[in-house]
This record gives C-alpha cells, structure tokens and sequence, in this order.
C-alpha cells in the first residue's frame, strides 16, 4: 500500500521542496525516445529539444547514435545495450558499447541479465558489467537493474554488484517492463549503493511532481519522455501542488 | 473489421480443414521461451517439453543456447537477435548470429531496423540481412518484420526484401509489440514473398483453432508459448470447435 502511494502521488516530506525551476529540473533529465519505430524525423525532435532546454543528454537507439553526433556536435549522447530484455551473450554487449561510445556516445545504459540473477549466478552479472565498464573508459556506465522483476533481496545485492564493479550509476527500470522507477527503490538503493555509484529512475514518471520527488529522494538522473511536455506546460506546472 | 473477425477467431473457409493430429501441429511450432526472467529452470522445462513433443524446435534467449546445447545435443535451438526492438546496430547482430551459431543454434530469428523502413532507408535493411544471412552460414535465417507497426505497403516491401536478401523465413511479430501473427498478414506474405521464403506467424497463437488455422493459411512454423499447453489439454482440444 506504501509503496503504491508512493508510485501514484508525491509524498508528503517531499512537497515542501518542491519549487524548483525548470533548469533545475531539466539538468537532471535524460532526454529519451526509445521507441523501436522511432524515425529520423522524431530523433531530431527530441534532440533539438534536449539542445533547447539544455538536459543532461538526449537517450536515444544505438543506430542512431552515429547520425546524431554527425548531426549535433555538442549534444550528450546517451544510448542502450542489451536492451531492453538484457539476455543478448556478453560478447554482444561489449560490442555494443563499444561501437556506440567509437560512434560518439558520451553514455552507456545497459541492461543485466535477469536470468543470470534468478539462477543466482551473481559472479556472471558483475563479471559481465566489469567487461562493459572496461569497454566504456572513460565514457559513464549505468546499470538496468529492472527492479519490477526482482525482490528485495535481488536488489539489495545487485546494488553491491554495481558498486564493486565500478560502474558509475544504477537505473531502476527500462520503461518497458511491468513497472517503472518507485521512490521507495531509489531510497533502497541510497542505503546500499557505494559513495561512487549515482542513481537514475526511468519508467513512470508522469507529473512535474514525480519529477521533483525523484530528484528530492536522491535521482541524480531521471529518464523520460515527458519531461519536455511536462515543463513545457504551465497547466501541467501548476497541475500537481 | 474483418481483420479483427480473423483476429480472434478461425476463419469459415479454414473450418473444413480442422482436425490435424497433435504431432503434425508439434511439427510446425517453435516452442517458445522469451521472458526477460527466464530462469535455468523454466528453460530445461521448455527443452524436456520440446524433446517430448518432437516441436521444430526450442526458441530460447541468446545466452541459453551454449548451455541449452552443452545439455540436450539433439535439439533444434533456435535464438533472437537484435531482439525485440531490432535498432541495435548491424555490427552487433551481426556478431550475435555468429555466436549463437557457435554456441550450438541451428536457427536465427533476426528483428529488422523498424526505423529504416520508417526512415525509407530500405537499402540497409536488405543489406543488413544480408550480412545476418551470410554469418548463419547453413543454418536457418528468419526475418521478423513485425508487422503490427508497419503499412500494408511497408510489409509488401519487405515480402520483396527478406526475398531478396535470401533469407529463410519472414517472421510476422516478435511477440513484444502491441500485436501478433493475423491471417490477413500469413495470406498477404503468400502472395508477395519468393518461392525460397517460408513463413512464421509468431504472438497471438492462442487456440488450437488458432494453430490449425495458420498452419492451413500457410505458415511453416508458428512461434508459440502456448502449444503444449493447448494440446496436452484435452479439454483445450475440443474447445475451438
């Protein structure tokens, strides 16, 4: 019950912080179009939007990560691998991120392997993020935990698998599993997360509220998108105090 | 509307045709495990069922098949590439196919760029299969081009291209978007695909009248979940009719 107030509305403790500003707000944004029919036409939207209103980076399908940073020098790319059912070999997923990051991504959000963690092969899964994190140098790593499919234990444990491996943030969802990102998982994470991971929440955010609660609770990151038409709006500004 | 009339139920002109042994049905179906939490277990449950029941083959994730194939020698495994979304780049599916094939599948269930085709960009789409087909080498190559985003013109398009690119199989539907294999699209792929190309309806299978019915339509194999469920059950037999 908890935990589906928490999904559906803005706790309490957080309301007397709300009031940022839409700059604020848009820094902690990861610009996102991630839908598999996605045309040239509606990435460039998205990124003359995430140009526009400056957010963190603009999230869009690996194959159109070359074209954009041919397209858009100065923007952020970020990009997904494994993608989003995380079941793709190792192998595949290294390459992946490092064919996006030669093809000009700036970030990689990978997706683990949920198997591998209901057949509790924990070693596989922080052996697996280590190889990407290798393969991005530099460049940010985040990690797809999926919370919807797992319990608490499973999370637990998988924050101190994204620590241990270095990998830079923690996401709590693909947007296309059952459930997106709870307040309740980001303050999960906080309490077991290292000093160097950060935390990202996608999935599910619907109201300027939500935005603001994520970022109040600890998201150093959220993906979405809706926050251009959320913002944007001053119906929908206004909408959830 | 007589989409949706062909949707949900069998056809009249189908009706004659019922009454297929369970084992000429098992012949054509692609026994079906995808699910992003599939555990060792549910997979070696699947294989035994597929073993039992003769099915074409066992469609399972890619990081199953080396251990799928180290444990049942003899069956046919088939995997997913570039799968659902299919806007990975064509390196990576491409490196995928080839280390499935190398871990033991003797079949490749390939998803196009979506975005291509909306892009119009059809030259790399054939080109992509292109590359697939040639990394699966001898083995069977088949092309989802899942058809409940595309335009009628778009899937006659495509009948030509996977025709063209010399793949096995066009496949209708991943299975992951918002609508499986209709007999519309089977009899559509009919008239518009090489004499080379066989068809897969894929999503949406849900009766044994479901089953007959694509089978009689034309398809060479159907990719489903649900089969064994269907048909051990002999109240599920009687149903449809």
């Amino acid at each position: 019950m908890k935990d589906r107030e928490q999904k559906n509305s803005t706790p309490l403790s957080f309301k007397t912080f709300l009031n940022m500003t839409n700059e604020k707000i848009f820094s902690y944004i990861d610009h996102t179009l991630l839908k598999m029919t996605s045309s040239w036409d509606e990435i460039k939207t998205v990124c003359d939007e995430a140009v526009l209103y400056k957010t963190a980076s603009v999230c869009i399908p690996p194959s159109y990560v070359k074209p954009v940073y041919n397209e858009y020098k100065d923007l952020n790319i970020c990009t997904v691998i494994g993608f989003p059912l995380g079941y793709s070999v190792t192998n595949a997923k290294v390459l992946e991120a490092e064919r996006a990051i030669l093809s000009g991504a700036g970030e990689i959000d990978m997706v683990i392997n949920i198997g591998d963690v209901k057949n509790k092969n924990y070693d596989l899964v922080l052996e697996e993020i280590k190889l990407v994190k290798k393969s991005c140098g530099n460049k940010i790593l985040k990690v797809i935990i999926e919370t919807c499919f797992l319990s608490e234990d499973e999370k637990i444990r998988l924050c101190g698998i994204v620590t241990q491996a270095g990998a830079d943030y923690i996401k709590t969802s693909t947007g296309f599993g059952t459930n997106g990102a709870t307040l309740a998982d980001v303050e999960l994470f906080k309490k077991h997360i290292g000093c160097n991971v950060k935390i990202k929440a996608a999935g599910g955010v619907k109201t300027r509220g939500d935005l603001e609660a994520f970022i109040n609770a600890g998201a150093a990151r959220i993906g979405t998108s809706s926050a251009v038409k959320l913002l944007a709006s001053s119906a929908e500004m206004t909408a959830d105090y």
